[in-house]
């Protein structure tokens, strides 16, 4: 496997080397200094491309013409690992004879293609898909989606009921070689080479022909089904700009059709000018409880000056995340006693989209799924059936206890 | 308090009677023979109006500019009841010395107004608000909004954020007087009379002033967060179409748009015509596992004739759905040995609408939160920040297993 490293955007603070798992899969290493040779470090599992778990053929996208949405049907991932004792972490680095996920001996930060994907075929332009794991999607480096991976809509090819292949790319963020910890335990120059690895991510996997739209998430807790205890982080490339960020897209839209500003300046300004669901902020990032918070504690971070996505943070806005970031999740902690479940999710515009793109603002969202020390919030009929969401902890208490919390 | 006692729509199937509770909530039994006396059984617990959960001034509906949707703030429910031991369940008719929620000895079904409730208010035309629990909305039988409650969207009034009272109406289901159980377990009479009680309710409920949509579901099991095992359900009045509804309707309007059928005839039509996701029928419901399902076991039954919602039922749909509704909960529980957690969810029709009325299709959703047995599905990054849900089990697969379990 070609060593490429190269130094990442960001100058000399991240170093970059991208190189091939036994099976095809391709790992990826941001070394915190130069020279560190692990992307030299072969494989030595006894894996073959034809061993990867590849989705079996009534998996796939389907669409559900009663909402027009697309649902992923992935039932390969029922044999997924699940919660191996601490000695079995397949996300520590590889020791003497218990060879893992990553080959090097130790790492700062590494992203390899997930063993159990839901979505994949997905390769850089010009690029074969490794491994035989699934058809290229990847022609002449176009940005069109590869013909027959296209999620067209049925009202496009007349039938009410449409199958696509699970088409995309899902891949796994390692945070730290420590088994043990969280992201709250990361310093700050860490935070930093997340964030980096983060943002090429993004770039990367947004240039890969036909993915519209890159996720970058993490979930924290078994309470919400997560099934490795190593701190870790995913990231979905969907080949549909997902509902979420179509809902933000259209009342932006709708927003700036009414003449007035952008949609996401006036929410921060908003929260800025109300205070009361302030979190924290420092100049370049503002962190707040939403005032529709669906979830007992949602905490919405945004830049303070906007921009569309993770590779478009600027300097300024990518060296004070880390600080202000794992402030937050502090006062998450101190307020739980203890790290409660989690998830933190990304929100970046679609890989394209002209001005709806440019209006869009890039932020994390945290959201505990934890309502009161040893109490979780459920989703139950008016939730889960009716999309309207029920919250016990009024938004602004919740700022105040965050606040207060250190 | 009056005995309203009158025969429900359903000829002399179901006997109803009326009255208050001692804190002035709404109690509606609905017998299955005459003469049973129960509505004139009183409260005599030393509950006074005064005593009744109120919500605090910061509850309420907030609007989230982000998403165009309503989302219910509901502090005071952090006290509810909480899986309390048997002999104290609050749904059992009450016994010499212990008091519960129905005064009566026993009872056939019962509903009455929930004593946490996370919308309050909505009164029937033309009457007071009851223990004085909030402003009422019904003034001269108007089908209008009351003054002040009604959801405007913000786009209306000029703010990014919107807060109104959490204005509308929830009330409690009992399907039987017996503590242990299940709705699998309720003979098809009784499911007969659970049926009436939804109609008649969904009926009642859309009349009330400023009540936009009624829904009946029933949320089963722990896992999902349910507070009392007494087998029962739940309906909520939304002063506003909820997301889902609102989904539905865009959907199917889009469908006759483009010059095709009804979608939802169009829905059923093709599962019927492709077999292999069907589930169970009895020439009035069609029961099958949809082709985008999300979750691992979601069921839709369908009426095979199309009504828009509960009330609009015929004689021969109504007597037809209990044998159809528990052959499918009984095939649940063959599957994995015991009823699973699952939530039962009545889609109808908004309380008015015209055309979009007409177009839509009432439908039960039943869905399984468990995956395999001992297994739960829960929702992380990808469903709960994206909405894209990723379902680990194939629906024909479920459909097969649900046809081969009885």
């Amino acid at each position: 496997m070609p060593d490429r490293a190269a130094p990442a955007a960001a100058g000399q603070l991240v170093w970059r080397g991208s190189g091939r798992l036994a099976d095809g899969r391709e790992i990826i290493y941001y070394d915190e200094s130069p020279g560190s040779g692990r992307v030299s470090v072969p494989d030595t599992r006894d894996l073959t491309a034809e061993e990867r778990p590849v989705p079996g053929p009534e998996s796939g996208l389907r669409w559900d013409p009663l909402t027009g949405e697309w649902v992923i049907v992935a039932a390969q991932r029922q044999g997924r690992t699940f919660l191996p004792p601490a000695e079995h972490c397949p996300l520590d680095p590889s020791r003497p004879g218990r060879p893992t996920e990553i080959p090097a001996p130790d790492y700062d930060v590494v992203v390899f293609e997930n063993r159990f994907p839901s979505l994949y075929g997905a390769t850089a332009p010009g690029e074969d898909a490794p491994g035989g794991a699934g058809p290229a999607g990847g022609q002449n480096g176009s940005r069109a989606p590869a013909a027959g991976w296209a999620p067209a809509k049925p009202g496009q090819d007349g039938l009410i009921s449409t199958a696509r292949p699970a088409f995309g790319r899902c891949e796994v963020v390692c945070f730290t070689a420590e088994h043990e910890g969280s992201f709250a335990d990361l310093p700050p120059r860490r935070v930093r080479t997340v964030l980096e690895a983060w943002a090429d991510r993004s770039a990367a996997l947004a240039a890969m022909p036909g993915i519209a739209q890159v996720f970058c998430f993490e979930n924290r807790g078994e309470e919400i089904g997560v099934t490795l205890h190593h701190p870790h982080g995913q990231i979905y490339a969907y080949p549909f700009v997902t509902p979420r960020t179509a809902q933000l897209q259209a009342q932006a839209s709708a927003h700036a059709a009414a003449g007035r500003g952008n949609l996401f300046d006036d929410v921060l300004a908003a929260e800025v000018a109300a205070g009361t669901r302030l979190v924290a902020g420092n100049g370049q990032w503002t962190a707040f409880v939403p005032a529709a918070a669906r979830w007992p504690y949602e905490i919405l971070i945004f830049p303070d000056r906007r921009v569309p996505d993770l590779p478009s943070l600027g300097e300024d806005q990518r060296s004070a995340f880390g600080p202000l970031y794992t402030d937050v999740l502090g006062r998450l902690r101190a307020l739980f006693d203890g790290l409660p479940p989690y998830i933190a999710a990304w929100y970046q515009a679609p890989a394209s989209g002209g001005q709806d793109r440019d209006r869009f603002a890039l932020h994390l969202r945290v959201m505990s799924v934890r309502r009161a020390p040893g109490k979780l919030k459920y989703l139950a009929g008016s939730e889960s059936a009716m999309g309207v969401w029920i919250n016990d902890v009024v938004p602004e208490t919740a700022a105040q206890r965050l606040r207060d919390a250190r």
